[in-house]
């Protein structure tokens, strides 16, 4: 269907359009603004409950959720001690720019350091939809299997990071570090792995440091900021 | 972004038309046809194996394969002994009524009894859009969490059979089998939940059987068969 590609390439330009003012506003606001997409369960938004208990005194945090229904993982964010703002998209499959834009207005920009977006579970539609953001992260999680970078290239293709969750449950599948890794190479050779189990905590000082780094590497607010 | 709304019911219209042709096509030939969805890494790909090995002597099998990239699922089902025709999308999220005809070319429908599809791995994208099929399968995991049927409501809405996979990991997740199964009546009251688990083998009687059923309520192929 050759007109589903062109009506397709608008719609995101449009996006990308809306994208560039978001990104505008987050560094006028010296907000790290940080994007995460997975597949359904792989577990982004336990990483942001750790990372809402593990930062809390380093940095002035908070988040966007997006899902199709439901306000759960808002709950449960919120619970963990980080403001979050729920973004209900009925069928759609993916967080677009006009939808970030308005949950925006539940957070005035320049009283935080880091915002998350946590996208809906999917590991295909969102990585083609800019939300401005400085940093992708593609939480991927050992019981979907090794394979995942190469059957889903584009996700990984486009993220600055990958967070390897569940790391506790490799011995009960039939995962290969080394295979995940390898795969990983072959679709963008410089692209970080971090290891972690937000279950049992393993490797999760290596995200807390990643996300440090991201906002040391920001700096700060421009001087007519926002 | 309305626009992007209309434009995608007249693409989902266009999609409707050429899956009815198909779900005309299956009959006359008398073939059922089962489509499987579920998120990357649930298991499609493993319940076919186990499908084409336990299942060769009951039923004339074949398989159509859904991916954005590699053909690693279609060798997989290939050796397990069910033929099988690989579909790449690119970048595309879902597999559409176009792909599907095309790749019936490899097929002679009539020397089949049973056809199966295994969709992209998405839970969002593929339910809106009918390749002709008889019967929708989801497949959903232990690791992805109990929430998943409240959280996709619409891929669960439109299934008639949902296959819980990993069962052998629910101990080692916080995976509630009642809570999912209260989260499925929630969205469809009837809808039949078979727990099993592909690597141990745990409940496939339960999925043969279901598989056998819906073929039995197919019944023999029109008298002017195509």
């Amino acid at each position: 269907m050759p007109k589903r590609i062109r009506l397709d390439k608008a719609i995101v330009t449009e996006n990308d359009r809306l994208a560039a003012d978001l990104a505008d506003r987050y560094d006028r606001a010296g907000v790290l603004v940080v994007n995460l997409m997975s597949s359904p369960g792989a577990g982004k938004t336990t990483l942001l409950e750790a990372t809402a208990r593990r930062l809390a005194g380093a940095f002035r945090m908070a988040a966007i959720e997006g899902d199709l229904a439901t306000d759960r993982d808002t709950r449960r964010i919120i619970d963990a001690g980080m403001p979050c703002r729920q973004i209900n998209t009925g069928g759609g499959c993916h967080l677009n720019a006009v939808q970030v834009r308005e949950a925006l207005d539940a957070y005035d920009l320049r009283d935080l350091d880091i915002l998350f977006i946590e996208n809906v579970g999917n590991l295909v539609c969102p990585a083609a939809f800019d939300l401005g953001e400085h940093r992708r992260v593609v939480v991927s999680s050992t019981p979907e299997g090794d394979d995942k970078p190469i059957k889903y290239p584009v996700a990984f293709r486009l993220a600055d990071c990958v967070v390897l969750n569940k790391t506790d449950l490799a011995g009960a599948t039939d995962f290969s570090a080394d295979a995940f890794r390898g795969y990983v190479r072959d679709i963008k050779a410089d692209l970080p792995v971090l290891e972690v189990s937000c279950k049992t905590g393993d490797g999760l000082a290596g995200w807390f440091q990643w996300v440090k780094e991201a906002r040391e590497a920001l700096g700060p607010p421009a001087p007519d900021a926002e």
